[in-house]
């Protein structure tokens, strides 16, 4: 495509150098008062010129533009979302205020069931240790765990009017815009704001200053000068009682809430690894000015794991069980050799050592199960390999699962090896030890350097001193004392450089005795490594909006009807029940099935408005309701699967179960199609 | 018992004379040289008072700290929720951060399954609309709701180290602790006290200042003066985005998000009512001086309804499920006169008009079947009604939910009337209607009040003040049109005030006509009622964790070990599931019971570890585990139910359906009592 681009820019700009060559030979025919055909020749070669470049114009904008599909598909699916509720702009009366969205009836319904099939998928299956804890973080926590130095974003004010802008996005729109509308742009010149484009990640302030100098951005509205950029804190900060002396942050993640227990985890779990805890709550990141709709918000869910294991043993039991599974991988490799995401048996990638660990694979794969099944569509999903320039120093390995939607590939699951990094960090500030044990069956025998100063020798060579040569001495690590030894023992004596006095002093080998034991070991103490993969729900919810939702025609052909085809799992209601007419015989038949649905647990909708059928049915796929349940007779209904639109008859008292049974996983659409009698109907549809 | 306390009071003040009476006269004895007889007989006498004056103190220290025994209570309840993890201090290793817990495993899971059931009895049974709004709320919204402006405590400060309290918590301590410690109170002192107890609430600021000075109550800790009371917001204040221009606050209830989507959400409704939506979410108080543990918390998650229904139409249609409940009630009247809570069946409560309407009773009744579904003892819930001081003025009618536990009795659910304030504060500041319509099936007649100026007179007589004068004629109020129109009838003219000229002028009869009109109108416009039911669930969870805590000796008699009989429903882990002794077979069997429970959903534990079978059913009674599978066979197995300790005998393929069966409450522990055969093992306790 960027060789389809260069073409296009080089015809254009030939194309304009034609049309400007041409017009000036009509010019000079005119005033040189050529013949009436002779000019029109020339007017007309001009003519065809211009609609030549007009057309590539055109082919040039197209292809810049092929967001133009992607953002009408996306203007579609966020029409449908805010009308029907599941989201609305918060505070919306009062205008509202960017980056926050409340979840409407039918997207809070969907996030609960995304939130309990987290926790059944990944709580329950792996018996991890759940906790639940406040968002209100006193500061002491975050200035341990980073957040308070780096937790930050680059910001450039309008020097006028004060107002705030992200550095990176000003640029970024600088080079897109260019890209897309500046058709004069040499290939040259576009070469080097995607350049910028690709690097805008790992801009210094410096190096993003010294871009919106060079390229005179200006602030968007006012057009008024920027100010240099400045690193602005994304924590919202507040202040804990009422001294105004505890400052406390909103918490940017939830996973320092386990760090700082890992000991009392460590010790339930009966101090054993591995284990896993996790938590799902709110987080809060107080953007520079967000957009990106649902996808960039203050305020948002988080499902955090931390696996907590022995850095020498990574291995998981569970392993085999997702070995097999093969899916899109985005390697650091195919990454830097400008290739794209293949399809690799997760097994390949782990003993290929692409990635980096059994445990860090297995999660892969869970995440990989858990995305899926909850409808996400496996050929937009991709697992990419941060590059060596992404990842944190500590971290070994890190993978994000990245949906793609209409604003791009997503990043929608952090999955990293964070080694013992938070552990350490915490033990460090708190003075609380966050290590495990093993505890050997037998005891070790461990080789250890022995260093003896004798300290009668040296208190007579070095009388006031002796004090300081004995420190030094027994400070030295182990290859200065091997060195030493091997001196002493050659030449008898050495030179020996004592900080602390300042100066060199010579020790001979009756001074200190050097030499190797062999000692017991009953226990190796460690600090776990941990695994996160961190689910940023709100994000996979979006996407998993974009991927369900499509559109089809009314049977009469004069409308488009939206659709969630949401699996049952995830559908904010499991089914719709509808007398066929306004009938009271009908209705009692519609309570009594509604009854029994509401005694299993199963949420549903009845509805005994006189809407048409047809209108009912539409209202109903817009809220992605897998089943419908018409009652058009007092013995039988029949149920209608929302993507096939095919229906069943089946008896009253049998409805309830059947539904129960299909929507909670227990049995097939296919299996209840090829159980009970089909149902046609000519009129149900409109 | 106040009579006991009074007698005993007088009793001790006349024996501690009559102590001073005969010891005066030992002195006096010994100093006239008495014979040794005579003294002796009278120091005897002396200590014999002052045996009785120490009886009777003791009485009254034991009839005044009645709580000690609960504290003994709380203690070990608390003890055990802590060392099982049920709750963690949040922060602790860095010495923790007053008034915020951390959920461990076992409490997050109760919490969890807590909600799940709250989203079944509530949002699920009843159709309500759930939302999920974000905490930072900006500060416009909770101007209009009043928050800003009153949601504060009275704090005083130690004037030399800054040290913050809250003022009513300081009297309140020193009242009673003079009222605990202080035995030489006269009984008209003690009343004071205890009026000031009594009154506490209500005390304005200058009230609880004058009280702090004539008491010379000081700080806690350095005995300095304080500052006078002086209100403090107790909302956690931030800023939202980068600009310093925006404040926010982490919201203090869920309900605003809610009132300020009515519009949409009546809409989401078929723009009918009665509907309910639901909220549950975290809510945040930063309390000057957090105590009462778990109870009294700066952070906390609410589950909240917000029931919208037509202030001329408060019946409910499923009030009749719940008319027939018989509970204690504690209404205004019983408090005002010194009565305790009755058992009051909710119908008569609604039909005599203790409870304002049906809606509201029928709200009472569904959180009495929610709380004691849970395992609330129902003999230590009563449902208080607000007293009318206690009461916001435009509430209608309140109630609180109060759950007795070591603590005293503790507002768990406030349930109230609220009438159409919170509407109508976000209509009026938003400037959005937030109102209902009632569509008249066919349109009534309705008298209207018609005022017709007669422009051409009016022009004649006030020539360019026409226009104000005709506003001034159209603007006035039924009664003081029917008054002039009364006048112009009488005596043919009337002096009329005119604001806006700032004169009064004089209105003839055919300047104007006033006359009552039928009009005909198709629709009443209103503002909806709300009705509140708002949860705290961490209180709900506190008391929940003393109601089903108790102690049981050991089978040796050796020891107290702890159980919470828990329900199933809300049991933090249903099953627990161990071989009997250390045995590959054994393992193998417990494996599967524990897959077919994973598949089931069913939480449980499997342990492998070789402690013996009593410490292992010790240690799952201690988390309130209900039910425990032990594999001493290969083909069948023991089902032990907690409190009973009875166990069963069942086939292992059928043990994981027996087990999903009783704990999700589809067959009761009784039924699998008398269909399994039972299993008695002398070895199985210790």
């Amino acid at each position: 495509m960027a060789a389809t681009e260069e073409t296009l820019r080089k015809t254009l700009a030939e194309k304009l150098s034609a049309v400007e060559i041409q017009a000036n030979t009509v010019r000079s025919l005119k005033s040189s008062s050529a013949s009436k055909p002779d000019i029109d020749a020339a007017v007309q070669a001009l003519n065809n010129l211009k609609l030549e470049k007009s057309s590539i114009e055109k082919s040039l904008q197209s292809l810049l533009s092929g967001s133009d599909s992607r953002e009408a598909f996306r203007q579609s699916v966020n029409n449908t979302l805010e009308r029907r509720l599941f989201y609305i702009p918060s505070f919306k009366i009062y205008r509202g205020v960017a980056g926050f969205y409340d979840y409407g009836p039918p997207g809070c319904a969907v996030k609960s069931n995304v939130l309990a099939f987290w926790r059944q998928h990944f709580v329950l299956e792996e018996n991890m240790l759940e906790v639940d804890c406040p968002s209100v973080t006193p500061e002491v926590v975050l200035k341990a765990s980073g957040h308070v130095e780096k937790f930050t974003d680059l910001m450039v004010k309008d020097e006028k009017t004060g107002t705030c802008y992200r550095a990176d996005h000003l640029l970024k729109d600088y080079c897109n815009e260019k890209l897309q509308k500046d058709l004069t742009l040499s290939s040259d010149k576009a070469a080097e704001l995607k350049h910028v484009l690709a690097m805008l990640d790992d801009f210094s302030s410096q190096e993003l200053g010294a871009k919106i100098k060079e390229y005179g951005i200006t602030a968007p509205e006012t057009k008024n000068p920027l100010s240099d950029p400045y690193p602005f804190n994304l924590m919202f900060q507040t202040s804990i009682g009422p001294s105004g002396l505890a400052p406390g942050f909103m918490r940017p993640e939830t996973a320092q809430g386990i760090f700082v227990n890992f000991k009392d985890l460590y010790y339930y779990n009966g101090n054993k690894l591995p284990f896993a805890a996790a938590q799902i709550g709110q987080a809060f990141r107080n953007e520079i000015s967000p957009r990106q709709g649902l996808l960039r918000v203050r305020e948002f869910t988080l499902a955090e794991i931390e696996h907590f294991v022995d850095p020498e043993d990574k291995s998981h039991p569970k392993y085999a069980e997702v070995a097999d599974l093969e899916f899109f991988m985005f390697p650091r490799e195919e990454q830097m050799t400008g290739q794209s995401a293949k399809r690799i048996r997760l097994g390949d990638a782990v003993s290929k050592g692409i990635v980096n660990n059994e445990t860090l694979g297995y999660f892969i794969g869970r995440v990989y199960l858990f995305l899926t099944r909850l409808g996400i569509d496996k050929d937009r999903l991709r697992f990419r390999q941060h590059l060596a320039n992404e990842m944190a120093h500590y971290a070994a390995d890190c993978w994000d699962a990245e949906i793609e939607c209409s604003y791009g590939w997503i990043e929608c699951v952090g999955i990293a090896d964070r080694s013992a990094y938070d552990l350490r960090a915490h033990s460090e500030k708190s003075g609380t030890l966050l290590v495990a044990q093993e505890k050997f069956s037998e005891p070790k025998e461990v080789e250890k350097l022995v260093i003896n100063p004798i300290k009668k020798e040296l208190g007579l060579a070095f009388k006031g001193n002796q004090k300081k040569v004995v420190e030094a001495l027994e400070a030295m690590n182990e290859k200065e004392a091997l060195d030493m030894k091997a001196a002493l023992d050659s030449k008898g004596e050495v030179e020996f450089e004592v900080c602390t006095l300042g100066k060199t002093v010579t020790i001979n080998k009756n001074m200190v005795t050097i030499h190797k034991e062999i000692k017991k070991e009953h226990q190796r103490v460690f600090t776990p490594s941990v695994i996160e993969p961190s689910f940023g729900i709100g994000r996979i919810i979006y996407c998993l909006y974009e991927h369900t939702f499509y559109t089809r025609s009314s049977k009469a052909g004069d409308e488009q009807l939206n659709v969630f085809r949401f699996p049952s799992l995830v559908a904010p209601i499991k089914c719709t029940v509808f007398p066929l007419v306004q009938n009271q015989k009908y209705e009692d038949v519609a309570k009594l099935i509604s009854k029994s649905l509401t005694a299993a647990g199963i949420s549903h909708k009845i509805d005994i408005t006189g809407t048409s059928i047809g209108k009912r049915y539409a209202r109903t796929d817009e809220l992605g309701v897998p089943f419908a349940v018409t009652v058009d007779s007092t013995t039988s209904v029949t149920i209608r699967e929302r993507d096939s639109k095919d229906q069943v008859r089946v008896d009253v008292e049998k409805a309830a179960s059947v539904i129960r049974e299909v929507s909670e996983g227990h049995r097939t659409w296919e299996d209840v199609w090829s159980t009970f009698p089909h149902h046609s109907s000519t009129t149900a549809e409109d």
